[in-house]
């Protein structure tokens, strides 16, 4: 039987990936006295009294939003909220399995930005974070930015940001591997949706200075008037050298290739056209820019694809896990900039030097210690993120933004 | 150790009440790419083309959503929208325990009708159903109504429905205790807020012709202008004699009183002034309008009260699990009177009318059979709202509203 049948096959079975379960009995009329009338109405007076309090006394220190306007999801586009909840029943269980928290998944039944951001914010008093997902660009930079605002909880689009954090991870190390230095690093992305413009974003503060953003057009440069709001602002910020033309002519001589576009864009002869031992992750899904073979034939000395089911997966369960695990173990108010750069760092530093580059092929040689068979334990990365995300921590205060 | 020291460590031990886990593993690659990506695709396709297929791909089918606004939690009043929530888990620890429903507690942080609505409706998608909780009258009746136009799924207001459904199943056994006829009992009720509007309405739907509305200005009489638009309609279906004055007149000679107001408003002798065998069911909590050891002092026949700590209790446990837990199971659109007038008349039927009134006390002669410690088997209400619900099932079509 093929996968798309088995697929069907056990989501009918399952009717449903997710349940929801008690923590304590409640059989009888003690027990109901206390979980239940007239003993529960201590903790709500406690919370009324002091909001932080509702952090402690229901399960929102551990519950996360996982929401989509079935807009973008997976590869399939605009297939409608109901559509994509699969989906999101699916990261629900990832995010407990692989950071031991309580997920919800909720669709909502608009498009329309000043409606999404108000409907979330409403129930976030429910949730001790937020996790936007399958939300198309641009709009999903515009809702997660005033959600941000907004909340006194961690927003974090994970299509964006737990991109970059694992990509930023797999080309700290793959550098290493080919002995270039970061800061001199040439580097192509191929695509500019939410993915795209958050790695381009997150690798210009990991310090790759040299980067060159193309969409379906070509490369994005300055001053081009076509150009959406977050695809202007990222041309000011890449292609300093103001280079015009093609994804072909944006690859000659550069160091590291990162898709995150459509398949079988990238050419054998583009390879080649890149400078000595380069770095090819084409993270199409699930058919990549150039297939893993092809990349190596062509001479990739590291290769990395979105693919469970190959070598060297550059995969947002590493990061986005262990990132909320930590931030709701301190309860951070936000998921910044820095956390996120933290993030690339450790999920990177589980290799070790030695370990890296002693592999038999490209395919293999590689970047990401941890693939589908082999995770981080999500302690590590909580115990990073409870050293830099303390900052956040608002057990004393309800909002304390800024020591960063 | 007392009850409210109790209920406050059991609620910072269990750090929520809730949980959410998986239902299928997701540990390796090839379980995730059956539960997620690429297999994932194929539900997704499948609610995308037929949008029924979302309550059998998802878990859908048997969640429902426990939502509040915080303004009219227990007899707490509004304590806002995060206080509330200790309230919610518990609710749907009791949705799980005796209806075996998904039930999920969400708290929206509005009280303007408008964004109520449209902040439910916009996450319904995500639901087989709809629970309102502890919102406060009258805004509760507005957007019940709007939202059960809108939405294809059930709409249920507990604190008015569930409560009357239950005082429906009381006062129909309480009856054949006292060998009385439906058609002529006279009956007061005291407390003219959600509950108290929502038993006025089922009982006289259920054939109680003679009712009385007090608020705490005393008897509802038709053209007072200072009634509320809930008030106002009530006031045209009851007291036809057109009585007015207090609670105390109102009471003289009727046959039931049914309280949902405040404690110790009713004294030894306004029970002496009913009629003979009078039933008394003061449901305030946790302090009722009457202490049943007074009623009978002052001749009441049955007793029952809102309190799980006393015998013959009252109490929307015995309804509100069952009556989901049917109409998930035959997908219904609607949880219509006709549906809780049936689970009235079942609860009811629990006890045979031989058992009926052999108790040696009123206060244990009793109305209602299960009380917190013998709840009934929920496949009883489950089989006997598939019955009745059929009419509304959505099998076939997608909304099939008005068989009934």
């Amino acid at each position: 039987m093929d996968l798309k049948q088995v697929a069907m096959d056990k989501h009918y079975k399952w009717k449903g990936k997710l349940e929801i379960v008690s923590r304590t009995p409640v059989t009888n009329s003690e027990q109901l006295s206390i979980a239940y009338t007239p003993g529960v109405a201590e903790p709500c007076l406690a919370i009324q009294k002091d909001y932080n309090k509702s952090f402690e006394l229901t399960r929102r220190w551990n519950m996360v939003l996982v929401v989509t306007d079935g807009t973008a999801v997976l590869g399939l586009g605009d297939i409608g909220p109901e559509a994509g909840m699969p989906v999101m029943e699916g990261k629900c269980c990832l995010f407990k399995e692989f950071g031991g928290v309580d997920a919800f998944p909720l669709c909502v039944r608009s498009k329309d930005v000043d409606e999404l951001v108000r409907t979330i914010y409403l129930i976030s008093g429910s949730f001790g974070g937020i996790n936007l997902e399958d939300i198309a660009a641009p709009r999903c930079f515009e809702i997660e930015r005033r959600l941000k605002q907004l909340c006194d909880i961690p927003v974090f689009h994970d299509d964006q940001h737990g991109t970059a954090v694992v990509t930023g991870a797999a080309v700290l190390n793959a550098l290493k591997v080919v002995g270039k230095e970061i800061g001199n690093a040439r580097c192509v992305i191929n695509g500019a949706g939410s993915a795209g413009i958050a790695i381009a974003d997150h690798l210009l503060k990991m310090g790759v200075n040299n980067i060159i953003l193309c969409d379906s057009s070509g490369i994005i440069s300055e001053g081009d008037s076509r150009l959406n709001q977050p695809k202007a602002e990222m041309s000011t910020r890449t292609n300093r050298s103001h280079l015009t033309g093609s994804l072909a002519d944006a690859m000659k001589g550069t160091d590291i290739f990162i898709g995150v576009s459509v398949p079988g864009i990238v050419s054998e002869d583009m390879v080649k056209s890149m400078s000595e031992k380069p770095i090819i992750l084409p993270m199409s899904n699930p058919n990549p820019e150039i297939y893993p073979e092809l990349a190596i034939k062509a001479g990739a000395a590291v290769v990395g694809t979105g693919r469970s089911d190959f070598p060297n997966q550059i995969n947002n369960v590493l990061a986005f896990p262990g990132i909320f695990r930590g931030s709701l173990d301190v309860r951070a108010s936000d998921i910044n900039q820095e956390m996120q750069l933290a993030a690339s760092y450790a999920i990177a530093s589980l290799i070790s030097d030695d370990e890296l580059g002693k592999a038999e092929s490209p395919e293999y040689n590689t970047a990401l210690k941890y693939n589908m068979k082999n995770f981080p334990p999500f302690e590590f990365l909580s115990d990073l993120e409870i050293q830099r995300g303390i900052g956040y921590c608002r057990k004393e205060k309800r909002i304390f933004h800024g020591l960063f």
